[in-house]
């Protein structure tokens, strides 16, 4: 019941520790005969939105099968035997980055129901606005949350909903949503996608020897072998039966805002969001950064491994030499166990080394992806320092993040946001760099092929540098706004 | 989602494979600073009634502190780390005998729920002849049951009460249920306690250190050097509190109605059950037993271990001297993975063994102390004959045993009691016995000191010797009558 | 490298924390198909001869095969999966009682070595008085050993010798070493039995099939439902081959003298030692104990489960009733893994409790079968008292326990034997019963069948009772002596 | 006993499955208080030499202490616990690449054995090539090898030497063995370190805090902080103990030949091997490749992650843009159990994706490090050719590898490498590529600093491209050569 967000025992190795994370991934499969393990497949592919936790549901016309794990995918469901446990024809999956402790299998998507008009599976990428304040009225009627998930919440208005079909069912309840989310759902002899008015979180359809498939990103159809189809709208929800698929467009059109970190961070590099490259994307904002803020320098030095593509791209750009001058250690093992305060000290040493000979006497432009609460980016200035380096540049292939995100990815309290406390001199300071620079808000929409940021109707949702909440916050009226589903969990 | 009853792969080692099992055990402190430690403790002494997974919940004032394992009680909670995460000075723990797979976590209890008014925390042992028919109603309501125990049904009465105090709704909802509970609950400052209007299964309030404590048997009293103060009524509610006991009736009066197999076969031979002592009981079982059926014989072999007292009773009554002439191996190990065929031909042995020196040339009566399928009796009766036996006498200190139960021990469908479809011959021919006695129904109240059964007004809840079902059974209205909870998770 | 004997865990809950321990048990199967299956039953069967690990080494003609394994038996040599790596039709296997830690493993019987005349794998039951001798002599010549065990001495004595045919070898290492021992071995082709000079640690010979069998109790025989055919003679090798069983005896002839505390405690209640049932000889203890000490009482109380056949003697022979006045626990967990403060206090109580009603306001007599620190008996007389005995009397089926052992029973440093250090008087004040009394040395031998113990040629080893020690002790000289595979374990 | 070297469950999955194997990194510390702390750091630093098992052994002026565990250094020598259990300020560690099985632990490194003349711990990076023929010799003088590792034939030899001074029988023993070592050892009071006379395989020495430091490669000095003070020479002895580091030179002095194979692959990219930047050198095998072999082409393609230094300066030298092509799954989980076979045939898709916005109608170089047997190469090239490559011209940064090696390297037997059987059309064509080069034995050595091979007396130890091994191959005769350790555990 009590649960608190506990420190990852690996942060002090990490130089991803400071990175965002997303909550989750989805995908879904309707009408293959090996459906649960697509299902699994996608999801290893997937596997970078989230890895603590895995589960599939699958529908074999009869009965509904269930497996959920802590874990990664490959873990765990590259077993045959608990594909096995999967019968059936249509499947749906989840990725999810969460916390620990006793109830998290509770909480490990999809979930499932077993309502008045049949069972009911759904599984959930993004945040709730109004998850809190729904869930208190449910409670207040008589419902039992079992698991502290805002997507508990839309089960629970499914199985309120006086509709006879699932489907008017489902609408009814996304109509009492708010926030960000991509959805797939398995219901009797259906499939279901459903993406949220502003399109926040990504959802994309595609197809395998005529089989319809469901999936966050692309990389999980070039896994299987299927092909990309096309994006799910903002605000469409997609119902894929035996009959094909039809689609309804149950809210008032607008325009689409799809979260831009997903091509700043969140997804992989091979995939095509809105039908860009995210690579292509990636390495642009390092061709941009460089126009805007080239020092004068040997050596180019990705921060391993997200920050690479733009470092390419800034690389080409200036032309100084890409190096690899930080060396990723491959072997880490899966667990530091109660480390000795001199191996702690080590810190990220243990994940990662300098490639002194690429250092040593050099004037280094360090590129990296984001910057968040700063802390990975201190050791990495003194790791190049300790290396001999004669200058290091920082630079950044995003604007300052400044503002926390609601819709699904775990960002710090402001508080604890870098940017959002000290001034560009005051951070250049902190992690010790000779310079400091961010790309600008106009370069991250430039690299995106815009001519700028469209300030009256944005293109992306880009709070975390705008402060530009594209929806309602019913949650966080009167009170700090936090991460809604953190909220539920400490009560 | 799928479960099947799984056969235990260990039956064909066990002489228990064919007992009775009950499902659950259950213990509450009020008010102690180590009330989860007891809780532990007293659970460990009701281990006999529910292997599979043990739960506590605590409450410290502010928040309710959960842990479920699967396993014994001493695999889990006798961690001082485990007892460390449930503060607080009100506590309920509880047993369960149950099945496997995935979801069982979710089955194991307390069940808890937030709830408008509060936190609801609850503990069952006994099964309602009624949920299957109430969760109908109330998923076609809008509620979502989690778990797949006819427990839930009551925690979703208790949060679809209109009453504002959590002891109204929970009274309310005592209304609607039928069937057999011993109910521990725990809410904001109180400790509930609840026995079912005949008093089918047991509950017992005890004193430590002026603290209050409610459990399933005395046993569990003595491990923690508590008190025995007094069984609860029939129908009696009890809310203890800071202001102390208070004792609620919301039912019309009845004369209690004890399940008898208590004293049969599930309670703990130092337990005292309505004032008998368990051991005692049993061995006059023996007692009647031999005045009734005595065999001319050199030796009486108690089946172990739950044969022994009725044996020495039995031994005592008729002068024919006691001997083990059945050894138990106690190191068998916790698993038998995937045995070979030899291996499984051997069966019983693998547990037991028989003593050929007390055996061999020997007149031998085998006391046991109950019979269900027969199927381990054969067993042991061909391990006699192996043994040199020159004759097997079986006695079972308790009548055959005719009809299911539905009031929360497992017993088998009708058609697989070998006294429900065998006369007393044949049963004697499948287990292959010389001779075969039960004790009368007569035989087994004068062993509890009764001159016999009141036929008008039974003293004991008996239907699986009788057919007397004292309750309601709505759910069987209609279809052959099935344990309730199993059902729920068929379904 | 380093190893300490770590106090067990459990030993504050276990009336069997202050009994003797063996160090081991040994099994072997010529010629038959499912060599492997028939050993890990055999082992399963001696399981009470050590519970800390075991191992099976089989012979494929062609190569040697091993498994080895920490835990129960049945814990891991009942799965068809790792009896599947153990082809051929010859195979020995090994119990082993023992310490923890790393180098466990090593430790862990049958030892093979690929030796210049063929494989060679031993397995031993007892303890070498010369092996720390024999040892600095090896390494003195430039000999690796790798484990801490005494067997490890016979390995290298046998890779040692200069003769070519491996069964002289191996007698030649025979000559070499002093203490107790029952070995069985397989080599090419044979497996090889012996028992040392005066037959101190047991070995029967059996038959299943036409195939033989060697094992250290016929309760081994009796699981896979072999015949017994013969005691092994004290100095007697057997040589198991396609030719039949050839009988070597290469030590001068002597009266057998096998330890006594096979029947006092070891050897399982169903097994047959030369020739005695060890059932009747424990009850026998019981009936001659209750001749010399018979104190007015109302009740005889077993202490479970080794004081159980004695204390039906004393009853039998005493006409007072035998009552199961303290009741087991079955289902304790495997582990009690840091146990809070209260829990720890509670002792005893977590695996066995009082039966009050047989106990309150009764004058009870105990019997137990030995007395060893009396640490566990301090806590059984005070939970009689604590429920309501008016008079406990103590009395234990064995002589006092005077002195240590060295031939492979686990016993404690002299100083820490009671009865080493303490009159009768002060051992009764000490347990705190009313009164106490231990079979005499000459009542132990009138239950084995003997007017008395033969002073001049003792029938049995009973240097625990007598301080008469029957071999050489060659590691003890010029200091004290203690067991050799623990100081072995210290360098 | 039985032991098969089992193909590896993932290799279907993995880009580096058909790519060479070194079996060791050693690293050994003298005088510091942290000393088992350190060379755990030190062994995860060296975790690319071996990922199978890792060992320490520490002595404290007293005792020798042990801990050896499968799996990697990070998951057990990261816990404080295990360090604890290693005091001392001396330690030596080794990690291993090596077989799955029983037997393993006792493989595990570094060895020890309890000598006359004291405790002795050995750890070996290489392969001898005479171990076989000692070890009959040993055997049948009555040796007892309990381990299958080609080093226990060194702890014998110590232990048989008649030299009363440890370094004395160490020498010794080097003088009796053939092949590659490099050699930390641990005795009493002295930490020793060895390379054999050719100096095949690396051994350096550093310094930290004024204590010495033995390791395999540079990077392990580096993650503690400690400074390279130089290389061990070939044929070098060097004795560290309180008195200083004292240096013996056993053999006739010799050129030195150290193992080409360290640049090419073994060597982390951040360790320096002989002086020489080994990132550096592969940028520069990229460059020479580029010279030699460059072909029209859109974009230059790394596989990962060992061919990226090469990459690199194939495309600085070319002008030829280096572009991410193929994207490598982070997140793959530890275990691939029993996969579907759906799941198999997705091949390499597991561990990698093509980028396909970079590869899509576009001319590709791959430069990848070696080519050995080719199979994950034809999986590359179909990837790429699936992602719409236009051209696929495949580059590789070494020369054909013709030869296996003896000396510690795990090649395939020489009909399995791919350019021993296949001409270079035959090669390009079963790879399924547009074009395919190799890099020269003479680019190699240009790329070294060289202006060529030395043919008459070759600057390193280069066999697997030239036949030319550099000593004697005592076990060899008269049979197909093959990797001795194998060999060993076959027997």
């Amino acid at each position: 019941m009590t649960m608190q967000s506990t420190p990852k025992s690996e942060d002090w190795f990490d130089l991803e520790a400071d990175r965002l994370h997303e909550e989750c991934g989805v995908f879904g499969v309707f009408g293959h005969p090996e459906a649960a393990a697509l299902t699994a497949l996608g999801l290893h592919a997937l596997q970078h939105r989230g890895q603590e936790a895995a589960g599939i549901v699958s529908f074999d016309n009869q009965r509904f099968h269930a497996e959920r794990r802590l874990g990664l995918v490959g873990d765990h469901f590259s077993d045959a035997r608990v594909i096995s446990r999967l019968p059936g024809r249509q499947s749906i999956g989840h990725n999810r980055y969460s916390t620990t402790g006793e109830t998290i299998l509770r909480n490990v998507q999809p979930l499932f129901a077993e309502l008045d008009s049949g069972g009911f599976a759904v599984a959930h990428n993004g945040n709730l606005t109004n998850a809190q304040t729904l869930r208190k009225e449910l409670v207040r009627a008589g419902a039992i949350c079992q698991s502290t998930s805002d997507t508990e919440v839309i089960l629970h208005l499914v199985a309120q909903s006086r509709r006879p079909r699932m489907i008017d069912r489902f609408v009814n309840a996304l109509r009492e949503i708010e926030g960000a989310y991509a959805l797939v759902a398995l219901t009797d002899g259906k499939l279901i996608g459903a993406r949220d008015p502003l399109g926040i979180r990504p959802l994309i359809l595609g197809e395998l020897d005529g089989c319809h498939i469901l999936t966050s990103e692309t990389c999980a159809l070039d896994i299987i072998g299927a092909k990309y189809v096309r994006d799910i709208d903002n605000g469409e929800v997609v119902v894929i039966s035996e009959a094909g698929v039809q689609s309804l467009r149950p809210f008032p059109p607008q325009k689409m805002r799809p979260c831009i970190f997903e091509f700043v961070y969140f997804a992989r590099p091979d995939s095509i969001v809105q039908g860009k490259s995210v690579y292509e994307v990636r390495k642009q904002m390092g061709v941009e950064l460089a126009r805007e803020s080239l020092p004068e320098a040997d050596v180019i030095v990705p921060v391993p491994d997200s920050g690479v593509p733009a470092a390419i791209g800034f690389s080409q750009a200036s032309g100084i030499p890409f190096e690899l001058g930080i060396i990723r250690n491959h072997y880490v093992g899966r667990t530091f166990i109660q480390p000795t305060q001199g191996v702690r000290e080590l810190g990220v040493r243990m994940k990662h080394s300098a490639n002194r000979s690429q250092i040593e006497g050099k004037r280094i432009v360090l590129v990296d992806d984001s910057l968040v609460r700063g802390t990975t980016s201190v050791k990495i200035v003194k790791m190049m320092r300790d290396a001999g380096a004669k200058e290091v540049h920082f630079r950044l292939a995003c604007p300052p993040i400044t503002h926390s995100d609601f819709y699904g990815i775990d960002t710090p309290e402001r508080e604890k946001l870098l940017a959002a406390t000290h001034t560009l001199e005051q951070m250049r300071e902190f992690i010790g760099a000779d310079s400091l620079a961010f790309l600008s808000v106009g370069g991250l929409y430039r690299a995106m092929g815009y001519e700028g940021r469209d300030d009256l109707r944005p293109q992306f949702t880009d709070h975390c540098f705008t402060g530009d909440y594209p929806t309602l916050l019913t949650d966080m009226i009167g009170e700090t706004p936090r991460q809604l589903s953190l909220i539920a969990e400490a009560s």
